[in-house]
């Protein structure tokens, strides 16, 4: 099983932290985006998009780490990690989302701006992030973790942009409920840090 | 089952859709968007972020159109639509978030700024639209839905907002298969329009 993989991409690590905290092998293959390979072959090829991660298991290939983190734990039978229940499955789905579209444009994107001088709308950026930051705050108030009453996939794939937030000018020690939830996923047993954090 | 609804978006109308599709009834409540009522009770309370769609079934309360979807497949047995195994979720999958990032932040935020006046950075979505869309079309070419070679909720997921397109700016005209695509996809018995389409 390979993981075209970024180091410094929170979408790869989402993968990594999340086979580590399942122990799932994954083989790391680092791919140069300061020299475009994600825009060369193998990778374009996998996924036209150009965007990293990428998994290949065999004849599965999957582009969005949203995706892969729902296969990879389907796939290991990690039923705590991805619940099989409709309402279940429905209340992790609702964090993905946010994943792939509050934080990605919100504090992804502000550190893709402050970070990687990528032109972005920074202004935009906080205003994403000032919707789901409370929202997340007030559901940590009585919450330990996002879904299910217990760790999830759901905060594999919200964590890692919030740990690296800092990097694009987000504060989060206004949030001090999220911040305790941050604390609460990096004392889980093998968990593994992002260069950043 | 309750749907707090609004006739005009397009994230309403892709529980509406599948629901049509599935043969799956929903009780309605239309929410006054222009005056507030989203960000008045029951919906904030129901979804603090004061986003529609928002489902409510006994007590199950789900926020986002993407969960909702997988919600009802599964509760609804309807394997067809959101499948059981891990590779064929995760194909779905890549495509929720697709939806969730790329639809929302192109064709849909393109639409909610030409339509309704809100201050997104036009130039950004269509900047989104140009990466998502000749991806669409690419796939399109050999594969007649998007996922699994069937009609899934992935479909119905990303349906709606390039029905819409053209509300926003966006002429699929040059895109050849995503229109034979959303043909496909109005042809489905017992397929239900949206307002605009």
């Amino acid at each position: 099983m390979t993981l075209y993989d970024l180091d410094l991409s929170g979408n790869c690590y989402k993968v990594r932290l999340f086979a580590a905290l399942a122990g799932i092998d994954l083989s790391l293959v680092a791919v140069d985006f300061m020299a475009g390979e994600h825009k060369q072959e193998p990778v374009i090829g996998l996924n036209p998009l150009g965007q990293l991660p990428v998994l290949v298991d065999g004849d599965v290939v999957l582009r969005d780490s949203q995706a892969i983190l729902v296969y990879l734990a389907h796939k290991h039978g990690a039923s705590q990690w991805w619940p099989e229940g409709a309402a279940e499955q429905g209340d992790v789905m609702q964090w993905l989302s946010n994943s792939a579209n509050e934080i990605q444009n919100g504090p992804n994107a502000a550190r893709l701006v402050e970070k990687f001088g990528i032109p972005l709308d920074k202004e935009r950026t906080l205003q994403v992030s000032g919707v789901i930051l409370p929202f997340m705050e007030q559901h940590l108030a009585t919450n330990d973790w996002l879904s299910l009453g217990r760790p999830t996939i759901a905060d594999c794939s919200i964590f890692p942009y919030l740990a690296v937030a800092w990097e694009g000018g987000i504060d989060l020690a206004e949030y001090p409920n999220i911040s305790a939830w941050m604390d609460r996923v990096k004392a889980l047993p093998s968990f593994i840090p992002m260069p950043g954090m």
